[in-house]
C-alpha cells in the first residue's frame, strides 16, 4: 500500500495557535508530537512502499524539519505551488505513483485528524485495501456515536461486498439536528471521514470522467523514474501545471457522481477536530467539563473550559464554556459554542494587514 | 497644608497584574503615569508644605523610584518595616509633623483612588482645610450617583458649620441594596472616601483618648529636626515602635468613636478602584461596554468586557461580561460579577507556595 497524507491545510480555525506557516496538522496540539507527525507514525506499521506527503510551499520547510526524524523511512514531501483542494492533490499523488504501478493500492489520510485506536485504524485500512482491490472507490466511514452536525454522513447499502463494503446511497451535507438524529437511528449512515482507499488507476479513470481537465494537466506530467529526490525532480512540473488547476474537492469533483464507491464502516475513535471545542471530545476533561492543554491552571467555579495557557499560569474565576488561548502575541478569548468563528478573527486580521498575527 | 499620602497597600484584587512588589497604586492600571504618581501630582498644584508618602518597606524602593522625577518636590518617603492598617501610619505622619508644627492641617489621601475632575477636587481640599481649623476630624464624603453597594456611607446632619462641613452622624457599613437606595434617596449620605482633613494635634488628641496604646508608643518616638533625611535618621525608631503596635484602622479606631466629626460634601468623581471591575466606571467603555486598557482588540460580538493586553492581540469572541489581564507569566480570565474573587486566586497561590507570581 501506498500513503498519500494530506498536509497542505491552511486552517484558521486553531488561532492564535495555528498560523499560516504553522498550520493545525503542524501543530503540538496535544503536547509533544504535531498531527502530522502521528499521523505518519500511525502507518509506519503497515510498512507501507512509500509515504507521499502532499503539503503547500509556505509550509514544505517546517514539515520536512518535522519529519526529519523519520528520514529512514520512504517518506516524499510534495509541495504545491499553490492550493488547489484536495483533486488535484490525489491527483498529482495518484500520478506519480501509477507511473511506478498502476494497480497500486493508495490510502489517502489527511494530516491533521484524531485517531484514538490505532491498531484498530490500521487493521480498517487493510479491510478497506482489500475492498480497493475489487475496483472500487473506498471511504472509510466512522460509525457515529452521536447525533453530529459538524459532519457530512453517508448512506450505506445493505449488503456486503465479499470485502466487507458497502455501495454508498448517498452523500448528505452536514445535517439539522433533526436530520442528524434519524441517520444515528438508522444506523446505515456514516460520518464521511476524509479517508480514502483505491488503486491508483481506477481513481485515474474516475477523473478523466468527472474532472476530464485536472486529467489531462495531470497526463502531461512526465514523471520520471524515482532515483532519489522525486520532489525536486518534479517540481518545475508540478509549477507548471498547477497554474492552471482549478480548486476542486474530492468529494464534490469525483466521489458523488462516481458509480463504484462503497463504504468501509470504521469505529476506532475518530475526530476531525476541526475546532478547538472538539478538543475536549478527544481529551480527558476534568469533572468539571475543564481541559488544561497546555500551562499550569487555576480553577474557582469554572467549568465547561478549554485552556492554552503556553507555558503560563492561566487562573479562571467564575466563567463558564470558553476557549482560552494564550500565546507569545496574541490571546483568544472564544465562547465555546461560537468556535467556528475563530475564523472570522483571521479574516479580520487579514482585512486589517495585522500579517505579524496570521 | 502637608499631606500625607497612604500608599502602603498590598491589594490583591488586581493580581496578575498587582503583585507583592507593585500593587495597585504602583501600578499603571491607565497606561502612562501610576496611580501613585497620579496621586502625587494632583496635590502639587495645592504647594503643600509637604508631601509625606507612607508604604511599606517591600514597596519603598519602587516607591522612591517612581517618585524620582519630582525629586525637587518636598516629598517624604516613610517605609513601615510591617503593615499595621492606617491608623499607625496615621499617627506616625502625623507624629512628624507634629514636632514642626503641632497646629498644621495634614490632609491624609489614599495613594490608589480615581478622581476625575481635579481643580475641583483641590478646592474640596481647601474647604476641608478650613473646616479642619475649627477643630474638628474632617471627612470628604462623595456625593453618591447611585445605590452603590460596596462602599461605606457617612450620614451628614442637616445644619453646616461655618466652613460648611456638616457633623457626621454616623458611618455606616457597606450596605446592602435597599439600604443604598434609601441612602440615596435620603441626600444627607455620602461615600466615605478615606479621605481625611484635620491638625495634627486634634487627630493626636483623639488618638490618645480611642487608642490610648498607638498613642503612647507615638509619644516615645524622638523626632529629630528635618536636616535632609528625616525617613533615614527616624528609621531605627520606626522599626523598633511597629512591632510592638496593633493593627487598626483609623476609621474603626478613631472616626466612629470620635464626637467632633464633620464630612465636607464631595462631588469630583471618584472610585477607589477597589477591582478590575470598577475600571469602566472610570474609563470610556465602547458602545458595548467593553474596555481596553492595553493591547490591540479584535471584537467579535462581545459585550461588557474589561481587557488588559500588555502589548498583546487579544480577540474576543461571542463573551459577556468577562475580565481579561494578561501578563507576562499569567493571564486572569474572571467573570465580572466575580471581580472581588481575584483575591482568592492570590490565595490559592499562596497556598501552594507559587510565589513567582504573587
Amino acid at each position: 500500500m501506498d500513503i498519500v497524507i494530506l498536509a497542505g491545510g491552511s486552517g484558521t480555525r486553531f488561532w492564535p495557535l495555528s498560523r499560516r506557516l504553522k498550520p493545525k496538522q503542524l501543530m503540538s496540539v496535544f503536547g509533544g508530537k504535531s498531527m502530522l507527525q502521528r499521523t505518519v507514525e500511525r502507518v509506519i506499521p503497515l510498512r507501507p512502499r512509500r509515504i507521499m506527503v502532499v503539503t503547500n510551499a509556505l509550509q514544505a520547510a517546517e514539515t520536512a524539519r518535522q519529519l526529519d526524524y523519520l528520514k529512514d523511512m520512504p517518506i516524499d514531501i510534495i509541495a504545491e505551488p499553490v492550493g488547489r483542494n484536495t483533486a488535484p492533490a490525489i491527483g498529482l499523488a495518484a500520478t506519480i505513483i501509477a507511473a511506478e504501478d498502476p494497480e497500486a493500492v493508495m490510502a489517502v489520510l489527511p494530516a491533521d485528524h484524531y485517531i484514538l485506536a490505532e491498531e484498530e485504524f490500521r487493521a480498517t485500512l487493510l479491510r478497506a485495501a482489500a475492498a480497493a482491490r475489487l475496483g472500487h472507490l473506498v471511504t472509510l466511514g466512522i460509525k457515529p456515536n452521536r447525533p453530529e452536525t459538524g459532519y457530512g454522513y453517508i448512506e450505506a447499502g445493505q449488503m456486503p461486498d465479499d470485502a466487507g463494503a458497502y455501495r454508498v446511497q448517498r452523500f448528505v451535507e452536514k445535517p439539522m439536528i433533526e436530520k442528524a438524529l434519524e441517520f444515528l437511528a438508522a444506523g446505515n449512515f456514516y460520518w464521511n471521514s476524509g479517508m480514502f482507499v483505491w488503486q491508483v488507476r481506477v481513481i485515474l479513470a474516475e477523473m478523466e470522467k468527472h474532472l476530464p481537465e485536472l486529467a489531462s494537466a495531470l497526463r502531461r506530467l512526465n514523471i520520471p523514474p524515482d532515483t532519489g529526490d522525486l520532489p525536486a525532480a518534479l517540481a518545475p512540473q508540478v509549477e507548471a501545471v498547477y497554474r492552471q488547476l482549478k480548486s476542486e474537492s474530492i468529494d464534490y469533483g469525483v466521489m458523488e457522481k462516481a458509480g463504484n464507491v462503497t463504504v468501509i464502516p470504521a469505529d476506532f475513535g475518530w475526530s476531525d477536530v476541526g475546532s478547538w471545542r472538539a478538543l475536549p471530545e478527544v481529551m480527558a476533561p476534568d469533572g468539571a467539563g475543564n481541559v488544561l492543554i497546555a500551562g499550569e491552571g487555576i480553577n474557582i467555579d469554572s467549568a465547561g473550559c478549554l485552556v492554552y495557557g503556553g507555558d503560563k499560569l492561566v487562573a479562571l474565576v467564575g466563567v463558564k464554556d470558553l476557549i482560552v488561548v494564550d500565546t507569545e502575541d496574541a490571546l483568544l478569548v472564544c465562547a465555546a459554542e461560537r468556535a467556528q468563528d475563530v475564523k472570522k478573527v483571521v479574516e479580520i486580521l487579514e482585512e486589517r494587514e495585522l500579517t505579524d498575527y496570521l
